[in-house]
């Protein structure tokens, strides 16, 4: 049984979206991993399938109602982790992809308007997770980064099992740069290292342009690579 | 003349995606902004095509060549900002997005394989940002999310202008908790405050709620807060 993702959106249209193609569309074929998108709509009862209302206190915009999502969320019959897309959220990270990816399947709601009800995200134990600091015009592309993330690191939908350890997060540093052929490219050549057969000098210099890459760019990120490599 | 977003891509067909419903797609439809996706393919002079090639000084996965790429970058002829999406890059957030929207247009490289060649980064001034801190499968779905960000921002895309200024980050804070009807779900009442008809309490409650959320969950992004809003 492959890995089960449940989307609760007012646009199920927008999915499978670019997830439809390359490595993941291949991989939704084989039936690796499984994607069901749930119009929220379909569960208000009104005539009128209202699902968001005014905000309580006044203010711009609309808040989705409670109880419509709440049944929506009810008809997804399994146990898997429940997230709300939100920049309110904690940040999404590499570890949280393979954590959901090791629990089998993963329930997203996706909020547009203002946001959603307080209360259904504590009765329903939703874990607000946020893809970034920035406003999205709703929880869909978010949903769709975070599935990306996961569904590469399912077995069978890289080719190359290898490929995707070595990259940027999974060893705490960002990657070190890539050249191929040509050896020159408008007068600039791939540095000699790299061209000389000398795997361990190779080695070195890879891992010091990472470290010297992470240290610039990303202080935040070396500080914790600094923090648990530290020599006894 | 709309905001003009140029993608080079191996996969043209992912776009515009999830931005071709809803209010983006609206938006699209009324010129509000355009999207034009290059296949960077077309760009591969020999016959097969190729537009990657083995790592110089090996390892697992292929490298994106940099002249098929330069090619293709050279082919959009106009003086925006050029972004590589790339989990190196600097981290894409909310001020970015309002910077790019005020410069008009831009355009937007998609990885593929282990990464691109440093030499094409350089020689082409591309800016490397990163939605977030995890790996995808390429850069399609970044791409697309950057877009989303600024394409709400656009007059005329947004349903109620005032909506989107309130939201987390524009102030600095994560947003405070909504409600709305009905008065009680599932035994959960609405905080009186917020029906309380005392606007300066409403708001004073809210401050109190976002302030409190961002204490807790985001403390990096409440030191920020703090420092910018000490009392002199």
């Amino acid at each position: 049984m492959g890995f089960k993702a449940s989307v609760l959106t007012l646009y199920p249209e927008m999915f499978p979206g670019f997830l439809g193609y390359s490595m993941a569309g291949r991989a939704l074929e084989n039936g690796i991993w499984s994607l069901e998108a749930i119009q929220i709509r379909d569960f208000a009862n009104d005539r009128h399938h209202s699902v968001d209302d005014t905000p309580a206190g006044g203010g711009a915009g609309m808040v989705m109602k409670p109880d419509v999502l709440a049944r929506a969320i009810d008809s997804v019959d399994n146990q898997y982790p429940r997230l709300l897309m939100s920049p309110r959220g904690r940040p999404f990270n590499q570890k949280m992809a393979h954590d959901l990816k090791d629990r089998g399947g993963v329930t997203l709601v996706c909020g547009r308007f203002e946001g959603i009800d307080e209360r259904v995200i504590e009765a329903r134990n939703l874990i607000e997770v946020s893809i970034g600091d920035y406003i999205l015009s709703g929880g869909e592309g978010a949903a769709l980064v975070v599935l990306d993330s996961i569904v590469r690191l399912l077995p069978g939908v890289m080719g190359n099992s290898q490929s995707g350890e070595q990259e940027s997060f999974e060893a705490g540093l960002l990657e070190y740069p890539q050249y191929t052929r040509p050896q020159i490219f408008e007068g600039r050549a791939i540095p000699d290292v790299l061209t000389s057969g000398n795997h361990q000098a190779i080695e070195k210099w890879r891992k010091d342009r990472s470290e010297e890459i992470t240290r610039s760019r990303r202080p935040d990120l070396y500080a914790i690579y600094e923090k648990n490599n530290r020599k006894a």
